[in-house]
């Protein structure tokens, strides 16, 4: 399915951009943005892997949902007659899923749970082959399905949190895109403007392009302008300008991973705009679902980031930007210490980092 | 001209960007970099607008001497036949080059310095026509040419004063082209580079891309490629965690206009960077000649600042990159406040902010 969207009509609230349908994956190609929107239906894992490298489904959350809907197209795909020949294949999709990119977390808990799941149900009483492993099949289908719809149940809670802090006349910077295309639901970020707006409050929000994959003027741009929200478009570059010349209040982005101390990975990019809000003394603010905390790493220190091919740097589509052999450094995300963070907001509230590491430890 | 780069074998310390050459300007179109070496051969007042207004010729030294071989030009093709008439006509010249674009200083300099010429000149003596109307545009070329003889010493000794700073393993951040194809010499910040390579340090330099125009990627990676400087690109949105994780010892930016308590027009993107050294506590180094140098504004809020099309941030080439009605905030500049830098190197030395003042009252 391909809309043109030159013509308008889609009504962003009605979009989601993953879903369960027919059996298949069904997503939204998110790298053809804005100039298409277009659903691909998946029924295949090694397709679901590649979108997800290649970024055409990408946000920390919408990854979980999407694994966890592979993990169990991958159980449904299944072959196998045996319970054994069965884990043994969905442990080695797992390792699969687990590979496509790192840094995330929310990819590992989602798949976490379908494992936990699998073990759990198969050791319930005598599994006789082949009728309870399309039991097994079913159960491991309801626990995806449950993943989304409380994916997206959160991120309503997000919004319905992170409101509280935006005031008529705020003026909010974000980066990247943490709306309804990074989760099953409506964001994290951008969930908190979407709430805000509901509820009649009135205020503008620059987004940063988000260099090199461009998601905040590709994305972001896209789901607040079809949303109805105030939005300007700015280069990363032109952040601290943008904070002084017009007055930001607050900067809210999203998270793809949290750590015990209150550290934060997100898209490159996160933490020059902590150090520029720290200059400019306002505060900071980082949306994500508890799914995102990762208790097991202790500092972002621990936490691995993904370095993405140079080409990235060097091209922009077909276009050649820089020269061809060019050296190039291209981290997809970045750490922001704690103590560049105001407040964390998850779908249980408004943490400040003291609170967040009494709470989370 | 032409040359396809692909097969390499330009000597880049031979390329002037620009020459005055059989009664033409010659210079490279910089828009076209890194795919196409491209000559422009231009013996119009109007190309040469047109050229400086989209970028293909940019850099402030380099504006500052275009302009003054562009009223050169203009002069060459005046068909004036008395001193009236040509000074008339050479006064509207210079409105129309001064309205280009606002910002970099050099260019109000550079034609500041040819109209000073043109009125010294016409004064002494007698001027019977049209002989001596002969007579004093071969004074205004004299001029110009001085004007880019002076800016590519001025070059030099730029690179001589702030080689001075760089160590033996200095990792040196970027920002935007301020080399040989921003100057007609070797340029402010990179001939800093160059002189300290010739010297034999060792060094490293990391190149921001410098959104929306580039130049980083385009044009200075270019120029430190092709001439043996060990570079490396990164996004803008890089260089928090470039400085942090590849260990920067320090910055260093050309500018665009420099005014008498410090403060530093410069790229858009200079401002995000001053900031960041700040919180790394790295020094933070602007390098110009002292064309750059505005005695008339007292602070950076003087400065004009140019806002260009939000088509550069809708589109690259062709390729749409954010929804076509998109609200875009586009400065090309920003200010960054003398409290931020370290000091400002010119053909003179190198200035603490303290000193600078002292000296440039």
């Amino acid at each position: 399915m391909d809309y043109d969207l030159s013509f308008g009509g889609v009504i962003i609230m009605l979009l989601n951009s993953i879903e369960w349908q027919d059996n298949r994956i069904r997503f939204i190609d998110q790298s053809l943005l804005p100039e298409r929107l277009r659903f691909v239906y998946c029924n295949n894992i090694n397709t679901l892997w590649h979108a997800i490298r290649s970024l055409k489904i990408r946000g920390a959350p919408l990854i979980g949902v999407a694994v966890a809907l592979g993990y169990t197209l991958a159980a449904r795909n299944s072959k196998a007659k045996t319970l054994k020949a069965f884990k043994k294949e969905m442990d080695d999709i797992s390792k699969y899923l687990r590979s496509v990119r790192p840094t995330a977390v929310n990819l590992f808990w989602a798949l976490d749970r379908m494992e936990r799941t699998l073990k759990e149900q198969s050791c319930r009483g005598h599994l006789s082959v082949p009728y309870n492993l399309r039991t097994l099949k079913g159960l491991l289908l309801k626990e995806a399905l449950k993943i989304l719809k409380e994916d997206r149940e959160l991120c309503k809670d997000i919004g319905e949190q992170g409101s509280r802090l935006i005031k008529n006349g705020d003026v909010i910077l974000t980066h990247c895109n943490a709306g309804i295309l990074a989760t099953a639901g409506y964001g994290t970020a951008l969930s908190i403007f979407y709430a805000a707006k509901k509820q009649g409050k009135s205020f503008k929000v620059y987004v940063d392009e988000t260099r090199p994959l461009l998601q905040g003027s590709r994305l972001t741009m896209w789901e607040l302008q079809k949303s109805g929200i105030d939005a300007t478009l700015i280069t990363d570059s032109m952040a601290a300008t943008t904070i002084k010349n017009k007055c930001i209040t607050k900067i809210i982005v999203g998270a793809d991973r949290i750590v015990r101390n209150g550290d934060v990975a997100n898209k490159i990019g996160t933490y020059n705009l902590a150090i520029l809000a720290r200059f400019y003394k306002i505060p900071f603010y980082v949306a994500a679902p508890s799914s995102t905390i990762d208790l097991k790493v202790k500092s972002g220190q621990g936490i691995p980031i993904e370095e993405r091919p140079k080409e990235e740097l060097i091209f922009i589509g077909k276009r050649q930007i820089a020269p061809r052999d060019s050296k190039a450094y291209n981290p997809a995300f970045d750490i922001t210490p704690a103590k560049l963070i105001t407040a964390i907001i998850t779908e249980k509230g408004i943490f400040s980092i003291n609170r967040f590491r009494k709470v989370y430890r």
